[in-house]
């Protein structure tokens, strides 16, 4: 390779750790070292910097189209929350009121502070104490309530994208912040099957986004009595495996039955003149799947991105030792990313950045390799001489190059991003299977949740257990027994392939399904 | 006209009262007709609903593009903004404290309310107040005080789109809410000449966006002290002026100096190797934007949406008087709207809804006379036989019909939507440019200012006045007089056309600049 001297001395790894030796750490340096997002000054927050925003903003435009093509419009509603509003659905109340931001008052005003130096105080207390929504559903029932008089008004399928808040004393980005973006639908139905229907409609959705889009194999499911949604009849989810062999819930769809309806008195005329309480859903994922991509994907040198989602596709890089040849290299860079960029791709363009920073060039390859962009492409003066471009791939060795024309690689690029985009969703595919098992014997269950090392204070935790199907009486106390004493709950109870009547891995009383036990994030 | 049989007598108008009778209650009748938004059980919060998102979409849309054409990268930075952040600038404090939303607990738990019943109550008291963000400098400037070191790092250009909470009395849906939807940019660069740059580049987009999208024209100007942005330098606005010839500050551009780099030491090593403040600015534009498409465009009969930002902009009616005639007018409006969808339009293309919901035709028709669709189609059995459909503009009378083949229709929609968008700026600025005036006479001045009958509480006041293009001798202290006893301001010193030196019309001492003189929302 022409470049191939220019380069610095290739590090073992770029994250250090690696997965193997610290997956925690791992995972916070590579969120860092791809340049996504940071911790702030607010307890909780983090700032959602440029690539991992336009990774979000993927996953939104997608996302979007998804839910508008099954018919659902966007709206939306207020951040704060009545007190009151909160406290209308029992469950719902005991679920969301441990851990909320609450505002008290509406101005500061000079004073003094807790500390005795003078400065601003809270001043103008409210009559009524605002929580800023952990989710909307109370909020948006008041809404519905009033929009919602007759048959004919429904089915009303509304979506919002929005921030909310969910007080946690323990966070980490992406996956648990006290902030986080989702978007949140909320639906109401004539009848039962109905909204029954949407709930599983929305789940697919779900799945398929998951599956084709993110690259990320998942199992649906519905979840136990214990982890369910506070409020909902029935809560259905997406579970995904990290390379860590943990689960990520990564999305949710909830049937809500009546409860929400009764709560917020959403009532409507039905055909017959009968006056009744409609029938409702909601459904959300969150900035948490780009933890999910990250845990699913990166490697040992840093984020790799599933093309259909990657903010940039291809990243031309200009190498240019010598003044004299840098014109003509910028030009067939700037040609090369003009004819990429007329191609279609993943419902939007071939999106192709030619970066003309001054650095060093093994640095800035680097750089593009940390944030996980698709295809790198550099061109040099030999390769110009040559009529070549250096084309690598992010899902192969850094040192990996095939010299080929522009004419080929534009030919070839739309192929080649399929070509990485399937191979990433097989060899997720394949880590999960290789860690997913049948287990019907008590101790080899106990054996597959245990670690063959001592877990201490300052050796991380050995890598180990996967997803565990085995068959479930539906106990709850064995549930909160398991987790007590393993840390090991039962992410769902499969969709598919989950009836296989049995006895229990845990009590050995008759079970009717096999569950996906699983420790998780 | 075919169907015209069928219509119920048309209302004089369908907003009453009309603009002329009172219109406060006009504006906020258009805002309900055309199903925009309602106000929330939340205190100043508002539910924006589907169609008023959809045009905020839009917005997002064309805006963002313009943004990213210009170089800007999107980021998210946290809701909170601790309470010693805020009072890092003396003058941003100053501004910002008095009308904010402060949250002070972070649980709920049981306990006895303030009128002695039981129920939940704030808990878990924070050691520091966080303010939900009523613009986001501070909490920004933190993050790019780590973000940049060195010069090349600069430019850095962010742009955010987030909610903003800024606690108001009295609100107006969006206009004045206490909750809005904004898009808030955010730069640092290495000099003030490129800051400035920066400000007045996106001032021009902000002209571009209201004047070609949203087809409002506006006048460009800096403002005077008394209305800078707290902590800004220099404020400039677009002002737009409303049916009632009162003026919106549309968008506003900040130049901040290093005010805000020196408040959250944002600092980087020149290419001299010293050690200086950057230079930032701001720039945003809300919700209330949505305010002031209505006040430009919509009339008596509701909503009147620019092509350009409608949501949709052919509603195709099928006209089913008889069953067995329906399904060959049902596919004929599908053809058509299969046909039309395919024209690329205004970086889309030509959105078309196919209306089928069981409702009076007349009734369904005047939904979206009231949402301010350009253009409706309608297809009924003898439009069918004779090969026609009935075409009708937004921007016409409503009983106004033409009748085409569909193969018209879909060789001139392109150009008719380009006509109606013209139609509505032309319009627009023929009411501007009737209603501005340069006086010179103090006399004049005031009788301009002056409704001609006495404001009571039961009638309407009086449309009257305009811009008043007069010369000023800049003195703050005038300033406030004029506000206090006319209720005008200077809405901005205009870029073009203001400098013309002369005597004050409030002082007659000298000054050098006609400004623009208004009442204001």
């Amino acid at each position: 390779m022409s470049t191939a001297s220019k380069q610095p001395a290739a590090p073992q790894t770029a994250i250090t750790p690696t997965r193997e030796q610290n997956y925690t750490e791992w995972y916070q340096q590579v969120v860092r070292a791809a340049d996504l997002a940071e911790n702030s000054p607010v307890r909780g927050c983090m700032v959602i910097k440029p690539w991992g925003y336009a990774l979000w903003e993927n996953f939104q435009r997608v996302l979007d189209r998804m839910f508008k093509e099954t018919g659902h419009r966007n709206a939306y509603f207020p951040l704060f929350i009545p007190l009151s509003f909160l406290e209308k659905e029992a469950e719902h109340v005991e679920g969301f009121a441990k851990e909320c931001a609450v505002v008290t008052h509406h101005r500061l005003q000079a004073g003094k502070k807790a500390d005795g130096r003078p400065g601003l105080v809270p001043a103008g207390e409210l009559e009524e104490p605002l929580v800023v929504r952990p989710t909307s559903e109370t909020i948006i029932g008041a809404s519905f309530a009033k929009w919602v008089q007759s048959w004919r008004d429904l089915p009303l399928l509304i979506n919002q994208w929005a921030n909310v808040v969910r007080w946690e004393m323990r966070t980490r980005l992406f996956l648990r912040t006290a902030e986080f973006l989702w978007q949140e639908g909320h639906t109401a139905h004539a009848t039962e099957a109905e909204a029954r229907e949407e709930t599983m409609r929305m789940l697919e959705v779900y799945r398929v986004f998951a599956e084709e889009w993110m690259a990320m194999p998942v199992v649906t499911g519905r979840k136990t009595d214990g982890e369910r949604f506070p409020g909902a009849v029935d809560t259905f989810s997406i579970e995904a495996m990290m390379q860590d062999r943990k689960a990520l819930q990564a999305g949710t769809s909830h049937f809500l039955g009546q409860n929400f309806a009764k709560a917020s008195e959403i009532k409507f005329l039905d055909q017959a003149g009968t006056l009744q309480h409609a029938w409702t859903t909601s459904w959300g994922v969150s900035t948490r799947l780009v933890g999910g991509l990250i845990m699913t994907h990166a490697d040992d040198d840093g984020l790799v991105v599933p093309p259909r989602l990657a903010p940039t596709h291809v990243v031309i890089l200009p190498i240019t030792p010598k003044p004299e040849t840098a014109p003509a290299i910028h030009e067939a860079c700037e040609k090369l990313a003009k004819r990429l960029r007329e191609l279609p791709y993943a419902g939007r363009t071939v999106e192709v950045e030619v970066d003309r920073r001054d650095l060093r060039g093994g640095d800035k390859m680097w750089q593009w390799v940390k944030k996980g962009a698709p295809v790198r492409v550099e061109i040099g003066p030999r390769d110009l001489e040559q009529g070549l471009v250096s084309v690598s791939r992010r899902d192969r060795g850094v040192k990996e190059r095939e010299a080929m024309s522009p004419d080929a690689l534009a030919g070839r690029i739309l192929d080649l991003l399929e070509e990485i985009q399937k191979g990433m969703f097989d060899r997720a595919k394949a880590h999960v299977d290789r860690h997913s098992r049948k287990i019907d014997d008590p101790k080899e269950f106990r054996a597959f949740f245990t670690p063959s090392k001592p877990e201490t204070d300052n050796a991380p935790t050995e890598i180990h257990g996967g997803f565990a199907w085995s068959r479930f009486c539906m106990d709850p106390a064995e549930e909160a027994k398991l987790k007590n004493e393993l840390g090991v709950t039962v992410r769902c109870i499969p969709l598919q392939g989950g009836e296989d009547p049995g006895p229990c891995i845990l009590t050995g009383k008759p079970a009717t399904h096999r569950v996906v036990f699983a420790k998780a994030y």
